[in-house]
């Protein structure tokens, strides 16, 4: 498109009239509403668990889980500072709960994933359903459902949560409400709602179904034997081996806000060059290697937590065969008919 | 509805020369077509497997694999006589394939399904990639996908073939051509599909689904392992425990014509009476009981078959833990709007 | 596929005692159930309104519409002899209403459609509205909804019933009552289903959609001056100008077993070969001209019916500017995946 | 939820030094980021078009449709001062084309609905089609499709527009370019979508839908008809007669990121209160009256333009009969689990 008009004293005067009746002229700022590829604030940054791991367990001594009702460490993107966002949709953070602890029962119309960074054995309650996370299980606490976490191990337990924050709080429908009690009453066995829905079944007269997957945890160690048995198949140049988690009801992606996926990177594997216009949350499971996103290096082993992004091109390597957690809002922008990708440089 | 209108002199006239016309008279034949309920030729009926077995493996003897081209003994109901047809839509036989053997290659439109009753070891191959079947496995030849069977193991196998060969004549929408070789090329690692689909995730940029499942084999190992987990929680009273078999890319029934299902019933159970518009085929996997149909008590154990027709009351009473897997039309009927049930007596 | 083995007088002793067992072998049948290619015993057949218009007049002096409570002949297909069939699945009749006559309210699981051949004015009610029916207009009856028709007009009205009588019983689900009075309460102003669904718009808080659409009539006015819009557009040189009835809910067809479409074949205007898997009947409305079907030629005119079977090829051939309305089970097989169609000649 | 913790010395310290990190501490803004309610920076407006019009026409002398690109004044929401949005998804103007002007084809992933305030007779071209616009016309610019908009009428045209710019840049996802000529070429006829897609029918054969209606022009002449047709049932005592815009191939919102509807108040009708999640727009076709926003009384008539924000009661008073263009996020929170309503006072 064409450069912006002259700023005629005239036209500058005119501005200044109709600003007074909340008018404003759009062929001043157009082109910077719509922008020929996207212009974004957020940039690529990656947090070393080694650096921040500190930082954590002082925070544990700083404050306990029930005052914090969270106790969380936002990863905030540099690019959003003072925003509690790691992307322009996502917030991110680092949650601790300490032996004993409780973190108390309430819910939210915002969509919540919990993926195990450090120790095993803590719980998140969903629904009536207490799930025991361990390291690499993927864990959803749908919209609008009470959840509380607890710690009955005798160790500190660490996650990554991953929420839609600043995507509701730009459609304007945040909700949210406190439990009476800190726990939410237990209704259901440990594993019900995976041995319910994980098997490739469905209960017979399943009731109709709501937008996040009726599974809580999707364990890793599952998800860890899928993908070594796709290791012998062919593999995605730009992408590695990837799946993504979903929705037994539906087929469609297990969250309806945030997009999930394991991918494997074999021993050596160097991705070719891709960009898609979903910023992309990587949380590192296993190997070690370097992502070079927009022309910039990061190296990263396990626990480390990077950001991808939107149309930004990224190019893994991994030093020994490695696993990758990522996370982005591609079922938003894939529902609204708006997600593009490009696979290969320009 | 009322009475047929008496058919006097001069109506039975009219309706003769009209006849000449390839005209006919709907009031003479309402009542039959459009009925209150269903009216259906179908009987219950059980197959005991030990009755049986000798005319399969009698079989054996009497026509190969190769010549046979799928060597099955057609359970045909005794209300259908010389319609090749165990309900008004569903074929069900059982297949004999001896060690060495091969059903050679083809595909037609025509799904079907396989359900091991009786041996170890011998594979289907479905587009490229071979499977081999164990006792309770559910196994899927999608429609117009290229198929054989093949026994690598030391022993005769059976398994029972459910097909929607009635429907699909009833439709006339029947094709089917030969594969040039006895065999498909095999293309992929035996497992794939399952790996790919069957852990709660699917491939990252998937390609569009196709009606039937891209699993080829739920195996038993993971349905009875659900089934157990199940068992800790609250039991449906008029149909046990039961869960239903689904496509991972749409949660739909896992074939678009076969609705299938797998059901636990405690030791000592009776479900309350139960009718609903499928007409319903039960293999038995384990366990004893009596099913009583219509009134009608069939006694079972593992490897009998039987079915309940349309519309009529069944009562099962499982003497010790039992597992039924069962197959019907329902996914047609619910596609269609058509498909009711009935729970408690009338 | 191969022949049928040889029937050894071993292997004959073989299938006869086997049928005490109700046991079948799919060998010696296998051939005539999965076809290389649909076999029918439908026939390409067609009724000329003039030749069968005097039957349906006798009909209203032999029987009254309320004795017979619909008082219809049936268009049977001269290969389905007895079946009150026209197509594998689907039931076709012409149906008569005397001024001042009713057929009494009742309602079914099967769908019907109305398409008016003679007359204007007479009156279907649907689910409490009552649709006045004129020349070309498209009428539903969905399933398991009460209506009655009447006439309160001053002349003869015949349309043509399009069902799924034969659907039904393939699939057993038949259910049928009588309602306790000849006419069901009108609740809703005529017109009152078009106007809220017909515009390209819903109610803004629309209840869930049902699998028939909730217009009961879509006016022949508007579907021909649609067509009439087209006209100025490309053609497709196999089907001609064709629009197919939707369900404004769902942009799915209108009715979930019955597909109906309306085409416009200009003056001149001959079609390439076309076939497909679902047997098709089409009424006249404007114009005359030749099909051939499966090489045989049937002329036609305005207000007459002929059906064209499963996977026979058909060519169309309009003296002058002709509209068809037609007519098949298209959306059933579609729902299953089993549709098929070829484009010129094989 | 609880109050923010207390931030002592300590606590303040550590947040200084994890910032360094591009860390945060959750619990010191979760209140802000997770609210009961929805808290927004929008606020209730309302732009006189008498008032605003005379800017309109001098933007007119200012500045040429062909430098502005697109000659639009925004109508930025007092809440929103400098950030070009009516609500936080959603962008709104006015847009003016004199005779004989171009506003010069581009295409952007942003979509846009177009409404006609003032004259008649410009056209805007989509996709090859040219649709003239008459008052009361709801015109759609798909997302990525080519448009121009041109004035071959005597008179100036102003018609509102309203785009997802914010959310768009909300998801980094614009995408944008111009079209080597002023006009892209014409291929079909005037009218052509709305014969195809727009009579309760779509062609026969029809391409797969995308998330965009396929019908450009959704002639107020029809929605008026309707809505007078509906005039004599039942009224929503919350929101009145009200339809909404829809896809013909999947009955969903015309548009997959704004949703539309037009609302007919009759002469006298007060709504009861109401309050939804979707901040809503509303141009005002016919009649007068007065919305209490929030308890903050809002007088309109034809032509005026008001926005309600998320979750504000809105209670509308029509002094005479009324029509009410709307449009809203509606269908990006249906699509994501998000959307809530309440009918009447807390």
């Amino acid at each position: 498109m064409h450069a912006v008009p002259a700023r005629t004293n005239a036209r500058v005067d005119f501005y200044e009239r109709i600003g007074h009746h909340d008018l404003a002229p759009l062929w001043d700022v157009l082109r910077g509403l719509v922008t020929p590829e996207p212009v974004t604030p957020v940039v690529p940054h990656l947090w070393r668990y080694a650096d921040i791991r500190p930082f954590i367990l002082e925070a544990g001594e700083l404050i306990t889980a029930k005052e914090a009702e969270r106790r969380v460490l936002i990863l905030e993107n540099p690019g959003l500072k003072g925003k509690s966002a790691i992307t322009r949709t996502l917030y991110a953070g680092l949650q601790l709960i300490l032996p004993g602890e409780v973190a108390p029962a309430h819910r939210h119309t915002q969509s919540a994933l919990r993926f195990v960074v450090e120790g095993s054995g803590a719980f998140t309650a969903v629904d009536g359903e207490r799930t025991v996370m361990r390291p690499g299980d993927f864990v959803i606490t749908p919209s609008w459902t009470y959840h509380d976490h607890g710690n009955d191990s005798d160790r500190p337990m660490v996650w990554l949560d991953g929420l839609d924050i600043p995507l509701v709080q730009a459609l304007d429908v945040s909700f949210a409400e406190g439990y009476p009690a800190d726990q939410h009453p237990v209704t259901r066995a440990p594993g019900d709602s995976l041995a319910r829905f994980g098997s490739g079944m469905v209960p017979l007269d399943a009731e109709p179904a709501r937008k996040t997957s009726p599974v809580f945890n999707y364990p890793y160690a599952r998800s860890r034997d899928a993908l070594a048995a796709l290791h012998k198949g062919p593999i995605d140049p730009h992408r590695g081996l990837a799946l993504k988690y979903v929705h037994p009801h539906t087929g469609d992606w297990a969250m309806p806000t945030i997009g999930t996926f394991l991918t494997l990177l074999p021993t050596g594997f160097v991705t070719a060059p891709y960009r898609s216009t979903d910023a992309t949350v990587y949380a590192v499971v296993e190997g070690t290697g370097v992502s070079t996103i927009g022309g910039q290096p990061f190296a990263w082993g396990p626990q480390d937590i990077f950001v991808v992004p939107s149309w930004v091109d990224v190019v893994h390597h991994a030093s020994d065969e490695a696993v990758l957690f990522g996370f982005s809002d591609r079922p938003v922008q894939e529902a609204l008919g708006l997600w593009r990708e490009r696979r290969g440089a320009a």
